[in-house]
């Protein structure tokens, strides 16, 4: 939750709680100075708690969300989330995530991996998962992204990783999840936007290279970013010394970056996240 | 303060503090839950605060303390904390102290820089810092202690700062200022404890080393950790090289732990630290 | 190669090379001036070269080994290396090795996968590889391991990798790997040898965790080590979240020492490695 | 030195050292496949080396330079450079590099410190370093700039260190000291170009920030980049706690630069850095 920071609020809140009964596990919370804004991320345990799960929006908004001027989201954890991951040519993203996925590190469903190209499917047996190739050209992409929507719809996703997806994804499609798609890019940015940073990296000579997860917005590679890694290079490291470099980084950082979102705890305001530890 | 966890403390805390006038700061909570424990770090403006300064202690122990079973420490920013430097031989993590205080970046007084050596005379001179040598051997040890004890009490030192001092402090002495001794040791503890850790670290072929700083106890190296980094290194460096590279880890280790500690962000509890960020 | 520093060596190795038509692609070395030994790696292309490939050898031996008190291991690059790959009951390195593997990144065969229980099966059915469980028993230990060596000389096992195999080798078993097998401790060795290092990484209070792989030698956790990195923990880590932040460091970390031994770019010497970049 | 790529080359060197009675105490050399140039840093010990040190260059020009198109650099090491120092308000950079004159870390000399302002004068004078104001205007920017290349003349001024001189240098000025100026920017290079790179930073909701030392150019902030570093920051770091800690930064980035100019372990080459360790 959110709201125009004022005196008292996590008094008031943590009562609510409390005083009904419920047990705080987390409370973590964070004022923006600069703009006057108060952030917290509670979890309350609902055995005991006397309101009923589904009563408790509403008694919220009554109580508080009105006259704070809060805007919150309530979650319960016992929904599993259900995510879609989105691949080209690429597996160590996707081996990564997958892994995690079947060692249970990861209270999620991934009932389908999407893709432009026919590589990956194998690799989506290996795991007994459904994979569908949707060819998109310039011509077709408006009809192919249609008739993804549609799949992702009939097949109750929640959220997208695209797992070095190499296709962008027009404004219409990103309408549909304002900040429920993330993205890895392979810099860190805003260094090297856009195609071939290792490229680019490698031309202006720099002494590390990055990768950086982030929600995708219709502005290229200029989502809010959730989470930024760097490895060192030398004057040694050829141009596939950093594509194999940056690998170790890509799926490291993405896989945090989907981590917090399975997690609930990102906030997002003013395009930049508040990530909970 | 930290007290066993219980339900709604923050909720009594915050409230107690709001209700009367008092605007808060910063929070910063953690409960321990392995050992049942709560900690907290408030500060709150006492412009408007409706009990008087002096007072506050004594409204706090008859309303909550007992009640809670809660241990707190009340300071106000007001007060300026004192610090004596210990030196050796070594210039490095004394620079980098004084620098700090010179440019204003942290709220200290430094009376006195204490050595056993005449050797770092000159950049106390350069800073205008009294600097008293204690020629400490086996035989004038205790001695020597007190004079160094009667000094600091004279001086009003809040706390020291250990900076390469490569003297052993007794356990008379170190019972003196309990966890207000801040010592950097030139490992990642708890590996190569004690002499010559660098020699350590090269004979055993680490590709990292490390520094730490920690509260001095009575137990060599071994007291709780405040803060610890690493640089890598090669089978190339040498032990003047593992020499040279660390003296950057430890001026930055020690400086990052003397600030959260002039900042009163470090909380002691079972031989560990709570550091609040 | 290694051998006593002496004035010109390379200038020797480096002339038999060019002279004899052969072209360096790559040459690295490195003086350990504190023993007085020089080591050095060399590349070059045998298209041109006018010793036979299975002459060379005898050659060197005749014109430098002697004279030079060299040791060397001269190895084709066309010749592909055999790994075996050790495991228990999680599953993290094991997909991140063999995510490698599939993707053409190491130049590598596994022939098998061996472990003391069966949880692993279906990892290894994913990727097609053949997996044998060995029920070490303290009373069977001995037959056991013949049992492995068997099966490891007669599938041609050139080095094995234990990914997080939670089970002592003996001394009889690791003298017929002589640095051939690759271990992955999770700690910053020497701090927290043996068994449990996460909780005692917690008990201690450290503020940051690591991971080392090395050499096994008969002496526990003490074999040459080639690669460590760490990662940083707050007070707020529970040793659930050790374990899981650890995870992330223990398969990188072991990808890359995997990595430099299939390379052959690890020397090894007085239980230290020398890892040419 | 550097050359275009040709077999034999480090052998053809490494004897002409050898043969004429010098012992190579170093030896590195790095091969850009990409352009086919070769590189190598080569230091020897001249006792017992036959050809006088004033002829070295006229003998090494005549038997190698035009045979193999190589460009080169011969300097003696008891040959101390000389470095001029330029700030602004800052100290933390300067302290951080005086420290090391002082402490004996690096072969250099400091004769002079200069600024657009005086406030740094106080830290000159506790070192006993000449301190030069020039106050530059948009007007008077020439004659200043042609004032102080006078007095870097006079003093034998090898190269120069910007520690945090928020000036920029005229195209004439840097003409005359090419890859001879080391500046030190506050952000990880190229991003946050120009002022104000923790704003933009902020603004942009990185979580890492960086700084980068670099050899200055016409260019504003894109010369050949010798040394970046980073630190993680979170959503809780306002604008002044990433000049906080940047600061850390920038003096340690910027004094590994300076290190490695010192050592000459640096070469440019097609506006890149070889940095041998």
């Amino acid at each position: 939750m959110n709201c125009p920071d004022q005196p008292g609020i996590i008094a008031v809140i943590t009562d609510f709680i409390t005083v009904n009964g419920g047990n705080i596990m987390y409370l973590d919370q964070y004022v923006d100075k600069a703009n006057g804004i108060f952030y917290m991320r509670v979890e309350w345990d609902l055995d005991g708690f006397i309101i009923p799960k589904e009563k408790i929006s509403d008694y919220f908004n009554t109580l508080y969300a009105k006259r704070y001027e809060l805007m919150y989201s309530l979650k319960f954890s016992s929904q599993k989330q259900r995510m879609a991951i989105f691949v080209s040519k690429m597996s160590h993203c996707l081996y990564d995530i997958l892994a995690r996925v079947v060692a249970g590190e990861w209270d999620v469903e991934v009932p389908v991996i999407i893709s432009n190209h026919p590589d990956m499917e194998k690799v989506a047996r290996q795991f007994g998962i459904r994979y569908e190739v949707f060819h998109i050209t310039k011509d077709n992409k408006e009809q192919m992204e249609a008739a993804e929507m549609a799949l992702l719809r009939e097949l109750n996703v929640d959220f997208i990783v695209l797992a070095r997806y190499m296709q962008v994804l027009s404004s219409d499609f990103i309408s549909h999840y304002p900040h429920h798609i993330i993205n890895i890019h392979h810099s860190f940015l805003p260094a090297f936007v856009g195609a071939k940073p290792y490229h680019a990296a490698y031309d202006r000579g720099v002494k590390l290279i990055g990768a950086t997860s982030h929600y995708v917005t219709t502005d290229l590679d200029a989502g809010p970013i959730i989470e930024q890694d760097i490895t060192r290079i030398t004057h040694k490291d050829t141009i596939d010394d950093l594509v194999k470099k940056g690998r170790d980084l890509e799926k490291i950082v993405l896989s945090r970056a989907v981590e917090k979102h399975i997690q609930r705890k990102i906030l997002t305001y003013n395009n930049k996240t508040v990530v909970f530890s």
